[in-house]
């Protein structure tokens, strides 16, 4: 029995930003499988899972104290319990600092700049992407039908004005997070992963110095450990 | 001239999470008003504040070097450059620790507990509370018109969701944050005192807990200090 849990699903981008994280600083954990078709609150997107996933073990309801929104990932570590995927990363990195990659930066310039693109991942990037994953990708795979293809033609460009100000950004240093790879890169791991798999990997390719980026964070072999966990559950 | 400096109205919920920390903090620091009439990429819904306030100082448009997305708040300490007012607040409370209110919780759960919920802040409630203020305050304010009923009262039926979460939260904690005031209370107040002076008012009154906290974070004297802001300004 690990003392970390992870409830959720190797497929859920949020799941998968923790997933990484822990591969990352190589600590044991147990990914408890959540059955999100009859959760309360909660009909779409995950109600075709189920049938979608026939190799997936289904465990139980996520009980409300572990996450009262009905989302996933949740997050046991002992008796510590958690929700929100970035707000788990950031436990993560710090409380495992001296384990695995660093993902912080010691110096706080350098933390205070990683923490603006942090901000700019969940606040500018995600919600545009995240959108972008369902249409291109989710959808289909629910068996929910097709892309809404006005929609989706409409985040590319929401996508492309925020990748502008990536490009710039990428211009001058190695990584999104500064001179080294950070919770800032990672957090944009499952979403990255989704969109060059669509369509939308035109938008990242348009652009020199996010292509270099994406072609690096794929390439960690805690992400391949990651997508490895899609295929044996 | 002070070291610290906040690009920005005091208008602005954004820049209102920067200020309420400096006040919190006691820290001095000067409020560079930005013109977002002129700003290339930006039409609305700064359009129209010129005209609105003409008590503001305007001085310049905020250069893509300090907010790359033409948004306010940018903030200079120092040699230091950031954006994301969430980013912001981070660092302020972790490199000015010693100074007034203690922001953050020293003990590691009690501080994954809070980030739980500067999270949910962020991903649940300011993308409703947000949309909201606009719809309900900033419309008629900025002269752009009439609320959208229907949209008002969809996102009001959210509201009422989310807050049902932090009812229950707040049934067994004094804070959001935990048991003391936090980044994670804070990160709410601009939003918060924007819909009590709305007809969103009765979503808060509807459930006691929140009633309570509501009071008690409205009723801080940093607080009181970043709204005699805006009519110094
Ligand atoms: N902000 C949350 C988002 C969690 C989230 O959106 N989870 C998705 C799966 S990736 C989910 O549970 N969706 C089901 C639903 O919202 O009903 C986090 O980062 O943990
Ligand atoms: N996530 C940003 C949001 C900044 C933001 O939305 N600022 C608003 C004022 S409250 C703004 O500049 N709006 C003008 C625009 O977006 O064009 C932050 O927290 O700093």
């Amino acid at each position: 029995m690990a003392a970390i849990k992870v409830h959720g699903l190797a497929f859920s981008t949020a799941a998968m930003r923790v997933l990484a994280v822990l591969h990352e600083k190589d600590l044991e954990f147990e990914l408890v499988p959540v059955n999100m078709a009859t959760g309360e609150h909660k009909k779409e997107p995950f109600l075709s899972l189920n049938m979608l996933s026939s190799k997936q073990h289904i465990n139980a309801l996520l009980p409300v104290y572990l996450q009262p929104f009905g989302q996933i990932p949740a997050f046991e570590d002992g008796d510590l319990k958690m929700f929100e995927s970035r707000a788990i990363t950031q436990y993560l990195a710090h409380t495992y600092k001296d384990r695995g990659t660093e993902l912080l930066f010691a110096e706080p310039k350098k933390m205070a700049e990683m923490s603006v693109w942090q901000e700019v991942e969940a606040q500018k990037y995600d919600p545009v992407a995240a959108k972008l994953c369902f249409q291109l990708f989710y959808k289909r795979m629910l068996g929910m039908g097709e892309p809404d293809e006005a929609l989706a033609e409409e985040l590319q460009v929401s996508l492309g004005k925020v990748l502008d100000v990536y490009e710039a950004r990428l211009a001058g240093s190695k990584y999104m997070s500064g001179d080294h790879f950070g919770l800032a890169d990672l957090h944009h791991l499952p979403t990255v992963n989704c969109l060059m798999g669509t369509p939308a990997k035109a938008v990242f390719e348009a652009r020199p110095n996010v292509s270099r980026w994406v072609a690096d964070i794929l390439a960690r072999p805690a992400w391949a450990k990651v997508l490895a966990m899609q295929n044996s559950s």
